[in-house]
């Protein structure tokens, strides 16, 4: 099986295959492409919006090139309706996933996240997932996107934090990582949490997508064609790499 | 007052300001722009996702050349919250609009469009605009956007047809036109609505839209920047019209 | 255009057209009454019972007066309802208007009021208006509404700490102002919340509804005629005032 | 035990103690009166409103007449929360009552009643009460309620069928009357339920509520004064029967 | 009147008739039995699930031995939809009965049980009754089923604590116990909440269920047989005593 | 990876291996085990309640034979929760398994099911699991699971018929067969779908629970056990074979 992971920026070396070699295997492998036009890091609604056109080319590319499923590297799934209309390969969200997984697994479900720039967004989106009423809170670390790297230590030291909060406080049983950019993160924090005595999942999401998008491709499922029918033929100006795609899967 | 619409699509033609002049007076003019990116007209995400960024070009030319308000001229309120993230001016979507003003009017109200392809982005529409305990249903008429000025009849036979079947079918105490080509369409189904012995409002987004937007206006409110803060500083690939618009925003 | 606004308590002084002074103009004129039955202010369910009869009084003489929208000074919106019943110019509420206008400025707002009494009435009103999900808290200052006009500081001191524990620990994006008593607070507390970095909308009701209610003259709409049918003849006993304007109605 | 009946209409001989004699025993005594100040009878927003003072003066009469529960005769829930205010001793409503027996005793429940008008009404009380999930329907047979007494076969022949439709077509799993006036009417329509294989119940308001009454007597409760905290004393124009009521209460 | 309570454990003393003495009179009369398989306590989904059997059989033999109506003595009400398609008789589960009654005394009520463990539980319970949206909060005090007899002044304790933070801090207009175990400490509780200036209702399950039980019994309702349809015939292995119940019941 | 089916019924011969033969692979061995007390099938809270015992026990069982993942084989999820609390390897149930990864796939579902019995179990399962308001309808067949091996056509047909029915009239965009018994009739309503111009999943719930099974194995992640904590020890008495197992599981 082949997964094709799209990290919807243009910064490079952020994310790499080293992240998710520990889930490849003969039987699953994993290729990965940034987007050639959008920003450099996706932080609110904007930012979202400028990586959705670079999205749909690489998924229009990934399925092309024969790949099983596509997930979009971010917890805002910018693009993923729209890609879900260009393409017939099934597409992931890891935060409708993570979501949907976490409130499988326990009562309910904080999600803790870089900024509150995003947290209206994330609770959006659990609200149109359809499992808002499982969301206990969404809680955020106040570290830009672009920053976490440089600063691993106050990354995992705010995430348990905002994970203890989100426990004790707003009754989450299930903790989803509310940026893909964390990780790796997942345990550490878990382990922050045992030692106070809570036990509970720790959804780090793009690990968790991958995984899920296996089982959905196993399964022979893929997104509705009903909710999600292919665009409509029409004229379209400046998105010269769409038009390219688009004709090439034309013909 | 000035305010300016802009009508998120590249054909020509479609919108004049003929469509809006009994809205002008000597106390609000109101202007027009296309976008120049984009697709020739909305009826999926993919269309939307394609318009957004040249929704954001003209919102920032609008605000810069002093406009009081500014109006995303489509019923999936395309990029008016990256809209709102990028300028300080009210930013009025005439879905937003309409379903609050319907809720506001009648019990529960209905949403009559375009084509199926919509139903599922205007239901999850009223459910993230905090309104879908009020609505009743959407029905679509099976006409896209562009065969629209061609088949002024049939389209108003279609919208009645709709109309009535929310009204005895789905319980609707309000209709709301779910397509801004439908302006004009209004008063026929009133009037054949009122021959059934039917007496609810039914909503013309874009007259209605200006005129909440002049209210908003007068009232000296805008959106939240808690809820749309200004996007962070960071790199952006791909849109140069943009790019040069936040240069000089910022100069 | 005329505006009336029923002030539907007994109590002569408290508010004057003075207050609302800045929002006329060659286009709109304002006009005022109290009711002649009913309290002297309106704190509970029982406050509001007793104001609805005398309501009824004035906006069936506002209609015959020609007026083009009636609007019920009191943020518990007592005979709302009602007087949609009795007439076809549209009657505004405040705290229906000023919630439908917050949920569409920002992602969850509160409600800061007078009294405890009144907190359960507000969250019903959110409910039934069906803007409940976006509503973060109603919190309350605990002084009284007669005693506003005494303690004008102390009230505005109150409305600021109340506002800002809105936001810093309920969530909210956008204040409404949850006593029409309160007219001509929101910019000391937009100033004190500012101050503290929060940048987003107060709303002043009664500037706000008398703002959307010219927009829905402008536009042409009125409340539903079936959600709000005219009330079947029928024998009355006990209120001469209201049998004498619905006679003068029907000769 | 002493229950006292408000019956809050000016119409003589639509209910009288013998609709409620099967209920009497040693153990409980029924006792009724109608309104002074009101309307014939309610099918609206504005008969309700009208019903509410003279309620409020038979409530306080009950009450220190020595009753040990009150309930307002009339499936709008007139004046509940008001009476609640006044008086310390349990107000229960028909409707109230009904929807959480039937909320109890099956997953969903519809509710048949007199007019189009009220269905708004009785969807909202629905809401408010906070069984709004657990309501599949509001039918309505569009016969007016002082038209019920004179025609009580075809009053039954519509119950009947409004009933059957709300169990086949919306999925009712217990039945509610909708107007005091049906008082008597469900055996026929259980009748016709169960010949068609519906086995389910089908609630008589008052009856039902008379009981439930008892038993929160019983139980010693009686409704919140943190909900239903008693009015703040202050001036009141236009109702002489119920100052005197409250001047009464404080000597 | 003859209402028949089923204690779903095994511990013999916990629960004796005493408990219930000043409920029973000429007119009701009132009997209690355990059940022979099944838990010491309830305090998990586990538990809960090793009473159902047993409770089946007492049910079962209560029915034939004719009462009017049977209660489940514990508040996750085990076993209560399973009883309602073996009886007729009306079955009666006490979280249930004091969720509705408390949503019907006041504004939002929260209840307050013994361990975390069941917090998910009792939250479900409101969820699937339909009166989730009236729930402000379930506390639990950490102190297990078994020890609360031991124990009386720090469970009392601990409740008044807990009951105190509900109204303070989660906007509690209503209190439930949430074990059935804690009755007769209702009275403990009230004095303490008024003592603080607190008048609200606190419902001790058992008596308000006994009560509310004898109301549905004299208002000649039961559960709707069209959710709760007797099971078809069909083997069973490993349940002796239903099967022998289940014989008796069909010869 | 292995993952261990539990069947929890004792009726031999409906679910083998065979039928979940394609799923396994050298990386997948799949088991399966009835259970040894309970019923014959299960179609209603009886039969289910009946089940868990037997389920609690084949899952001790399970995990002590070291399967990585355990699905009961039921639509009912009966035991799910039981033996999340027994167990600390993964438990899934195909009801929440596919309702959420409906829900992901498409706009809303439906669920079309064997016997009336079961909706109001199934609309409460997607209410506690937090999908509701992605519940487009649930259709029944009215065939008794215990007859669906013998009529496999007319199984077929109404199955096609009540998808086609919950496509046309409820608006699903998806469909979750609902009874594991129904395994294998996915293709043939996708086709018949297909051939009506409807493109959307169908979902065959063992199938898609054993992927997701083995994706959730795959991410490390289990059930909460802040939400399913193990149950504090204490007597349990009849249940034989639980106990046996409890103590080989404390030994």
């Amino acid at each position: 099986m082949h997964i094709h992971l799209i990290t919807p920026i243009i910064t490079k070396g952020l994310r790499t295959l080293d992240d998710v070699s520990q889930l490849m295997s003969d039987e699953l492998s994993i290729t990965q492409s940034l987007i050639e036009t959008g920003p450099a890091s996706i932080e609110c609604e904007f930012d979202e919006a400028m990586s959705v056109p670079g999205i749909v080319v690489e998924a229009i590319k990934a399925e092309r090139a024969g790949c099983d499923a596509i997930i979009i590297d971010c917890m805002g799934d910018p693009g993923m309706k729209v890609a879900r209309e260009m393409v017939s390969t099934p597409v992931l969200g890891p935060a409708e996933t993570s979501m949907h997984v976490a409130a499988m697994l326990g009562h309910r479900f904080s999600v803790v996240t870089v900024l509150d720039a995003v947290v209206p967004m994330l609770e959006n989106l659990a609200t149109v997932y359809g499992v808002g009423g499982k969301l206990a809170s969404v809680r955020s670390i106040g570290i830009p996107v672009l920053e976490i790297e440089a600063a691993p230590e106050r990354v995992s030291d705010e995430l348990i934090k905002a994970s203890l909060e989100a426990v004790e406080q707003d009754g989450a049983h299930a903790i989803v990582l509310g940026c893909t950019g964390f990780l790796g993160c997942a345990d550490a924090i878990s382990a922050a949490l045992n030692a106070k005595g809570y036990d509970l999942p720790v959804i780090d999401p793009i690990p968790a997508t991958v995984c899920m998008a296996a089982g959905i491709v196993r399964a022979g499922l893929t997104h509705s064609k009903r909710t999600y029918a292919p665009p409509r033929s029409k004229e379209l100006a400046g998105y010269p790499a769409i038009t390219e795609e688009l004709q090439g899967d034309r013909t």
